[in-house]
């Protein structure tokens, strides 16, 4: 139908027309921005959590489906540099579904929302024959004109990425695995892949202080959410294979595959204008924050390998129109 | 699981705590209601169309979805009095659908978004082994404290609905039956069936005069949308059967069927204190508005014939989780 998500966002894009005169973002950022009066643009996100294609019932407990359906939008929120406020959730339950789920699904939901300060405040329900669908939009806020776009790169900009990419990959081979008797990187692992943790305060941080000229969380995975964020803004960029940060249990090449092309690790990777480099701390609190790579004016993304020799990095991430 | 949707709501209500100081409505009422500081109200709503629940492909042309999909949430914006003003989009689409197919669908989307002047912004796709899924999610906006609510009805208050109630269950029959040569009442309940006029307008000006009570749109029925109205406002009910509004094409007891039970109408139904229901017009432009009943300080609704004889009227609507 599509060859790709871009193909079909850029279609959507163009029916959609241009957005009215308060929209300052419309479709094909993490989020949409709505200029507001009093201070604070309004941010509204959403994003869908399948059965199947997101989570299994054999793999995720419901309490990790509930907390991975909304981590997913806060994710979008951090993105953005702003605050969750707000979430409306639609619940196609399969009929298969029993309550014990459901009430799980709640607990691990209502506790990720408690601690980001988010209010459930509505939604919609059906039982449906097929598989379990879940939708969240969250509604967040941001300063007025604070707000991080994948849009503001430039050539010579730093990039950098917070925690260790690839581990949400891994932790979800263990998962299917079934191995017993994990060791404590390995069940760090399963743990970031069933309870990713938005990273929220850093997108805020980073927008409160300006210190960023484009931002995107990584979802999809490095080699994908990086080509999207130099799409956004007509650069390229060249990452350094061996400056990725990712778990060091397994030293094999495919460490690196799932560090450039594994999606769910919902860290922020961001682009630092170079008298803004030396501001960007080690660690914002507990999570490191490692340089990876330059933006350059030719377009495309290169991967360097430790022999000093480039080869392209093409998406190789998560992409639903994608055979 | 739960035997109602209305025990499900109660039961994620009470999960979801007491929301915070700046949401006036959470869960439970038609949408969502944040104050803002700009004079403003925040309305969020949500709600899905899903293939072989609210339409079959064999039975609405992807026009008549796009524009069905997005009427669901207009009319939960009118039924608070306010103004539509954004949408996201989530599209779990069948590997089935075709590109004409979507195509079509935006076209019925786009068209509706443009005349009720809502830009679309934002959203979430993928492609599912099942059935075709759409979540849309409408921002809006309304004068503060301007905002219709469920739960002001007091007894005394006389009953208003707007339009035929009916029409869209006599459209859909229509078309199920695949008869050809309609005649014009007739084409005029498909047409009504496939592309729901949302009442935004009549909302907005029964909120900005401040003439009515309570108010809820007619999406799951009559029977069903005039209990949730009662037991928000802790009250009852009386209607007159022989003044609901209805198509006259077929005289028979199965028109107050309809009119009683069938859902997807969406037309308002408001409750008008005695002393304003003077000020409440005949047509509103030339949508009737009638006077079917009234407010009883009993709880439970009751249906009276024209015998003089009265019946308790069940809710005999749309409920998923009803067997």
């Amino acid at each position: 139908m599509f060859r790709s998500e871009h193909e079909f966002v850029r279609w959507v894009r163009g029916l959609a027309g241009r957005p009215s005169g308060r929209v300052r973002l419309g479709i094909g950022d993490d989020a949409a921005l709505v200029e507001e009066t009093a201070g604070q643009d309004l941010i509204l996100t959403t994003d869908m959590t399948i059965e199947e294609v997101h989570f299994r019932c054999d793999l995720h407990p419901p309490r990790a489906v509930g907390h991975r359906a909304l981590a997913r939008s806060l994710s979008d929120i951090a993105a953005m540099g702003g605050a969750p406020r707000y979430a409306l959730v639609s619940l196609a339950l399969s009929r298969r579904t029993k309550r014990a789920w459901l009430e799980g699904f709640w607990r691990g939901f209502a506790a990720l929302a408690k601690r980001f300060g988010v209010s459930l405040i509505g939604g919609d329900t059906a039982l449906v024959a097929g598989r379990t669908l879940i939708d969240v939009m969250v509604a967040g806020e941001v300063s007025s004109g604070k707000a991080l776009l994948r849009s503001g790169a430039r050539p010579g900009d730093q990039i950098f990425v917070s925690g260790e990419l690839g581990l949400s990959s891994l932790g979800l081979r263990l998962l299917k695995s079934r191995r017993r008797g994990r060791s404590s990187g390995e069940a760090a692992a399963v743990r970031s892949h069933l309870y990713p943790e938005p990273r929220c305060a850093l997108g805020r941080y980073l927008s409160e202080r300006r210190l960023v000229s484009a931002l995107i969380d990584l979802s999809d995975g490095l080699s994908t959410d990086l080509a999207r964020l130099c799409e956004a803004s007509g650069v390229g960029a060249c990452v350094w294979g061996d400056r990725i940060p990712r778990p060091r249990l397994d030293a094999s090449q495919k460490s690196l595959d799932w560090a450039l092309h594994g999606g769910e690790d919902y860290q922020l990777l961001f682009t630092v204008p170079p008298r803004q480099v030396p501001r960007i701390p080690d660690h914002f609190g507990r999570l490191p924050l490692s340089r990876i790579g330059e933006i350059k004016r030719r377009r495309g993304v290169l991967l360097a390998g430790t022999d000093g020799r480039f080869e392209p990095l093409n998406p190789g991430g998560w992409d639903c129109f994608r055979k």
